[in-house]
């Protein structure tokens, strides 16, 4: 049966103290859950982070590399998909979630938040980035959600899959 | 010998007739310097308005298509690469373009903003737009340009491809 | 940790009684070895019925689906990466896959086959079509393996993975 | 005007010294037919003479690169598409063929007739390889074509083309 993912996107090597604080705080409560995580793969910033939270609880984590190895995959990851298509996997990451956090602000990130609501995809801004909140609440203000912690984003998820599932 | 390759992004179904009238405009400019012009190949909005501007010239026309045949390519669009890629293809559309313009604001546009200067790819960003001009300014300060009007753009094409080619 | 992964591929639609049978039996002897099985994701053939092997008992299935969407996922996958890729997702099938084990023979099958011998993977055939086992231990000697049934498949896995990991 | 292309597939590094041969006659004759030249772009073996030919005549060639960036970019190409997608560029060089040309055999070449034929495309093989041609006739008879020369090749396109387009 189909399981429940919970797609984390962020910067990778740029990614603040606070994005990565936040991403391992969230992997843990996703796991907590019962729900999958998916990132982008890499031993780097938010995906690593949040990866290494789910594996503290004992969940069950995805990465979808952009490499065509797992040379650079987060040892906390389980399940690599090894995809070689550069950042075009973005497009896979948000495809495969039920449900996109976006905990930080980069350009990948963006192009992520961008292709997710692109596809219909609800996506919640886990920052204080104003200018992206105010840019995606315009373009998408359904799909668009902002949180201001961890505790608002699970109880977002919880509203949000209720409705999509 | 590798030909100049101007990538012209915009919105699709949702363009407004400002995008419309720059996006053709900017292809009758783009021919006439006898650059190549690609776009996401689609019979709507700024793909199509573009490569109608570059054929009224009898410039060359590139489409990247999302889709798995020829269905909805734009009448204007010479050579269309079919890639089954989804918005997957839009990592393609600025990868093989010198200089990107992104006429207009959207999702997908943005997408590709992003992914163009993740890619370190220079983008010029044609439109009012404050919010999406301010945060990829400050994401990406030396690849990201904003022009006024056509006439700027152009010329900072000619400026940009003097230092990357 | 990384956890090992079985690609079994296969014909969707046009699979044979054999086809299906094997796929079938092979899900569940990879569930039992504890390795996960990953496969095209479909409602069909071999894809749907190895993933049916697995979860009788109780293994994780991974499918990789070309779609946008789960709309033809099989009922028997646990984890659905929607790809929107077409066929080119048939790539990502054997490099995300430790041992591919190609069950029956079709044209998407030999893409997947081909794609996996020259990304340096190991092959499994396991069928009794004379022509694609020469052409394929002609073209790749080391990493083709041929299988007459089901436990010499399993017995090949378990020697590649030694060397493999 | 959409205009006609041939895809022109064939071993890199390994082709043989007939199949740069014909690759490179083939490529002269496309172009006097004036239709476009598509390959996977790199500096090598088939795809680099064919274009290598169509340039000789003053042709136009499209080289659709696995890689993110133009640095195995052949000379002879004009139109570079960086696709970043590894070997899953193979289904878009088959996509936007209008019909396929294989020119010797292997392993790449046989995942782009593979995916030509399951995405209804024509393809023509131009080899004295045996098994392949056997296999392929077997598993698509309408779409697989054998040519024993050059000459015969350019005759099944045109033939081809009549009823394609």
């Amino acid at each position: 049966m189909r399981k429940t993912i919970i797609g984390v996107m962020g910067p990778g090597e740029l990614a603040t103290e606070t994005d990565i604080k936040n991403a391992y705080k969230l992997g843990k409560l996703i796991a907590k859950e019962d729900w999958i995580l998916l990132t982008g793969g890499r031993n780097a910033g938010v995906m690593n982070a949040a990866s290494q939270g789910v594996k503290e609880i004992g969940g069950i984590t995805i990465g979808i590399l952009p490499s065509n190895s797992d040379k650079n995959v987060s040892d906390a990851v389980d399940i690599a998909i090894i995809t070689d298509l550069g950042n075009a996997r973005n497009n896979i990451n948000v495809l495969s979630s039920d449900v996109i956090v976006a905990c930080g602000i980069g350009l990948g990130t963006i192009s992520e938040i961008a292709l997710g609501l692109k596809n219909n995809k609800p996506v919640i801004l886990l920052s204080e980035d104003r200018e992206s909140q105010q840019l995606f609440k315009r373009l998408s203000s359904d799909l668009t959600f902002i949180a201001v912690d961890i505790k608002q984003t699970i109880q977002l998820i919880k509203d949000i899959l209720k409705t999509v599932k």
